[in-house]
Order: structure tokens, then C-alpha cells, then sequence
């Protein structure tokens, strides 16, 4: 039996942006029955549809990439109580044209944070109504929305909050449950 | 009595866009009280917080003619759900450095269509949600979702559908007599 | 095999409503592996935590028919944008107290409609909402938002427009193969 | 100048409901611009359209009482990631029938609260999608969703959280010169 491959994507472009570092502390995890590769989107260009039916080759290779993963994990903030737009942006890269989208019956989980204590919740809901579209399947439980996330990582960057660790964990080998129950 | 200066984003970067050409209509009708300006966004940077101190000068031109006008007026599709990525991206550009956000306290607008029944009526949901954070004051009545708005302009990219110019007059009017109150 | 139980709820009370007559007419169709309850939810009082550990019959019973069925169809018109508070009421109903809720873990699909284009469509992700709370699957394809649903209907209130009929068919469908493949 | 005369409504129903007692401090404060009215929700029926054109006694006067208001308050729980349904209920029994709406151009302001750290939030937003249905006119800011409001009282149900005193009487104000505003 192969691996779940999950394809992690982080909503923040910010070099020490704390989603980069989340998703980054999630796929040096070992998992027995899975491996996290991340992707970057910041290379994308902002979508046109006059070339979604020869895209540029950075979104041909996301859309590969997406392709060749079984599930995808959402590591994001919220930007103005929704999804960054470079995100979304991503998202929508990835959706085009119609009938070829890349994202289609791919399984799900999200991760986000915030500075205050709500945590990101308010990007996730809106990210869930977009995979209704995509036809994508988002994990149901566990929700995992990092409140004071600043205060999770140590100075040099790691992850060094337990229970926070342990939720990455729990989140993954449910992420990896409901792929293998779906395949 | 200045006239209100309404500033229009298109959340489409398509050429032929139906959304842009309905901003342009709307951008072309003379009124008494009001005239509106567009403005670009498929040139501005995918956000990202490490420049958001001392952005791109389009980031800083785009913050400017938001501060510069009275009134926002949002024409734009919906993408996934939700709203295009292109245009949250605008959004979020403007909207930092925390404290220095152009969009404070400005009132808004909607637009949006769609080659099917409901018009982009989601994106409108999502958008106005980020109003709430933004402290922007989106006009509650009348909205506006163009079914199958490919049928409402010629072969030569003219709006020709009576109804729709005027909704679009109306709602015009409408986001000026909210301006005035608000000012 | 043991046909799949599917528990029907119409989120309007009104005698004639166009929901409930398109879930009668969902429960009177023959599926050679499915049969449809219909669960009345007018009976039902307004929710209040201070009877949630001892609730009144009509809640238990509610809940019960909730338990023994495999998959849930709502039905249900949009009142203000939104869920009826009549349909969020039952499900509030059957949800608590904490760790007791009977909805957890059940597929479900949702079918709305609108004297409108849109079809109740705002509805549908609100509750889509909750249905993450409450662990419920619901189906991402195919939709049902019926537009101008009263037009579909003949004097006697039978559905008589053969293309939604033929959607009320594929739903089924749908949501029997959905409940199979997550049992 | 008249005081403005502000309706202030609970989700809860539960006797002893925080939202309710963090209600009535609202409604105990002295203001000198403003007074706060409480109306109960509890003895509305489930909404029917059936009986729209003349409604039971209790829903002519919830009607009564929210069009002599010039505001209107919400303090609701979150249930199921939304709007209680019985304050949903009231929401759309007030709201009918077509054209007779009592909500129409009603300045309003919400707090929440929740047992967790996110204070109710997704409830919120649910809510401000039907105030535009409902042409309503929710206030931007402050906003106020109480963390772990179960802390904030003490075992006579007294609101003794000074912090959370402050931003009720915040928000009342901010309701009051915004209702001016838009009066």
C-alpha cells in the first residue's frame, strides 16, 4: 500500500510567515502512512482567462503537482475575514478551464491562525463553500483554527507548543483516514 | 456641491470581460451628481506582508485613488464560490499595513453576473464580509446579479439589455444618496 | 443489502408549500434502493438548553427517526438570506445536549427552491455551516436549487416539469452512492 | 431630542442564559442618550406562512415593539456554527409578510459570547447576511464576540469582567451616534 501523498499549501507569501512554518513543522512529521511535499504559490501570476487554455508553465506544474496528490492540506491565515487573495488566486489557477480542473475529488484538511484568539476561523468557512464548487472533500473534525499563533513558536522558528504539535498530528492521520475511506 | 467620485474595480482581467464592460457602461453614463473612474489591479503584486511597509508603486497608486474617492463601485464574477482571487488580492493590498488600510469607512457597491441564473450572488456574500473588517458600508438595496449576462450585450461588446442599463443607473443613484448620507 | 433509509425534511409548515410537495414527490418515487421517510418538524418547540437533558416526546422522537436513518434530504425554501428558523430550530432540537446529537456522521443532500432565479441558494451554504459542526456529509454533486420552483407544479400540486423531476431522481441517486461509500 | 429607544433581544431561552444576562446589564446601564427595551422571543410561534396576512396576537405585538424602536440589539450563542434558530424564528416571523416586513432600515448592533475562545462569531456573520435582506444597517464597528463568557459573571450572575462592561457600553454608544447618523 503507497503512501498518502498530501500536497501542502501555505496562504502566506511572508517569509517567516507562521502558516509556512506550521506546514513546514507538519511535513517534517514522520507519518507512517503518509509524506506532505509543499508547493510555493507565489510564482502564479494573478489568473486571466484569456490563457486558461494554455496557462504559463508555473501553473501547468501547480496543476501537476495537485494532480499527483491524493489529499491537500490548507495552511492559511485569514486576510479581511476570508481567504488571501493569493490563495484564492491559486485556487482558482488550479480550477481552469472548465472541466479540467485539478482539484476535483481531492480530500482536504485546513490549518489556520491567527494573532487574536479566533484563530483564522472565518477563512476556513469560506474556503469550505469554494470545495463545494471544486467538488473537493474537507475533513469534517478535527477543526484546527491556532489562536496567538506568534506565541507557538520559539525564536528561531519551531514549532515548540505541544498540544499544538499534537493537533498537527491528529489532524493528518484523520486527513489521511478519511483519503484512504474515499479511495 | 463636489460631485461623488466613484472609483470602479473589475474583478475580472479577461479582455472581452462581460464585468468590465459593464463597468465601463456604468463608467459612461452621464449623471448629474456622480462620475466614476476605473481603476486596474491585474497589475498589482500577489500581497505579501514583507513589503507591506513600503509597497510597490502600484500598490501605492492603487491606495491612492481609493483614498481619493468618495465611493467604491465593485463589478465582478464570481470564481469558485467565492470571490475572484484577483480581487481579493486588490483588496488586500490596499488594505495594510494594520492602521493604514485605504478603504476605511468607504461606501460600496456591488455588481456581479454570471453565465448561469444566480448572478454571482456568493461572491457578493464573501465580499461583503471583508466590508466588515474593512469598515466599508456596502449598499444594502438595491443589489444587483445579472443571470446569463452574455445575453445582455451585442456582438460588438455594447450592453444592449434595457433592464440591466437601468439597474445599473439605479444603483448608481442609489450609492450616491448613501454617500451623501454617510458624509 | 438493506435499502438506504433516507429521513425527508421540509424546512416550510405552509400547507401548499412547493418544498414539501417536492419532497412527497422525491418520497413517492420507486428507488430500487432507497426509501424515503418524511419527519414532520412543526411539532417541534422552540429550543431551550433547560430541558435539553430530559427533552419533550416530540424531540425524542424526533431524534430517534434521526438515528435509525442511514442519510438525511432537506428540503427547504431560503427566508431572509438564510435557514427558516423553523428547520434551524430542529436542528438545534436534535443536536443536543453535547455528545448526544443524532446528526452526527450522516450523509446528506439538500434541494431548495425560489420564486426567484436564485433557489434558494444562501440557504443551502448557511446550513452547509452547520452541517460541519454537527459532522454531517453532505453531498457537493449534483446541487438542486430549483428557480421559479411554482412554476414547476400543476394546479393540484403535482410536480409536472420533467427536467426537475429527473433531478430529483439523480439526487437520490446520488446521495444513495454517497451513504454507501462512507457506511 | 428624544432618547434613541433601543430593542434588545436574546438568542437564549435558557433561564439562566449568560447572553441574556449580559442583555440585561446592557439594559441596567444609564445612558444618557439611549434607553434599551428588552422583548422576549419565547412565546413566538414557528413561523408559518399560512398565517402571515394575520398573525397570532404575540407576532403583531413583537412587530409592534421593534417598529416603535429606532435600534435594535442582538445578543445571541452561536448554535451549530449559525443563528439559534428561535432567534432565527423571530427574525422571520417579524418579517412577514412581503412588503410588511418590521426590520426594514433598523440600525442594529450584535454581541456574542461562547464557552470557547472564537465568542460566537460565525453566528454573527450568518446574521449580518440576512440584515441585508432585511435592509437592515449593522454596525461595522465595534464588534463584540465575548470569549469564554461563562468567566465573566459571578455566581449571582452579575457581569463582573470590567473589560467586557466597557466594551458593552462601547457598543451601545457606537449603535446610538450611528443610528443618529443614519436617522
Amino acid at each position: 500500500m503507497n503512501k498518502i501523498k498530501i500536497l501542502g499549501i501555505s496562504g502566506s507569501l511572508r517569509k517567516e510567515s507562521f502558516h509556512t512554518k506550521l506546514l513546514k513543522t507538519a511535513a517534517a512529521m514522520p507519518f507512517e502512512d503518509a509524506e506532505i511535499e509543499i508547493v510555493e504559490i507565489g510564482n502564479l501570476p494573478l489568473f486571466n482567462q484569456d490563457w486558461e487554455a494554455d496557462p504559463p508553465e508555473t501553473v501547468k506544474e501547480f496543476k501537476k503537482k495537485i494532480r499527483e496528490s491524493d489529499a491537500i492540506l490548507f495552511v492559511t491565515p485569514e486576510y479581511n475575514y476570508s481567504v488571501p487573495g493569493t490563495l484564492k488566486n491559486a485556487i482558482d489557477c488550479a480550477s481552469r478551464p472548465y472541466g479540467d480542473s485539478a482539484w476535483s475529488g481531492k480530500p482536504a484538511a485546513i490549518m489556520s491562525g491567527s494573532v487574536g484568539l479566533q484563530g483564522g476561523a472565518k477563512a476556513q468557512y469560506h474556503l469550505r463553500q469554494s470545495m463545494v464548487f471544486l467538488d473537493m472533500h474537507p475533513l469534517n473534525k478535527p477543526e484546527m483554527m491556532v489562536p496567538m499563533i506568534q506565541d507557538k513558536f520559539d525564536a528561531s522558528g519551531n514549532l515548540t507548543d505541544e498540544g499544538t504539535k499534537q493537533r498537527v498530528r491528529e489532524m493528518i492521520e484523520a486527513l489521511v483516514a478519511w483519503t484512504r475511506k474515499l479511495q
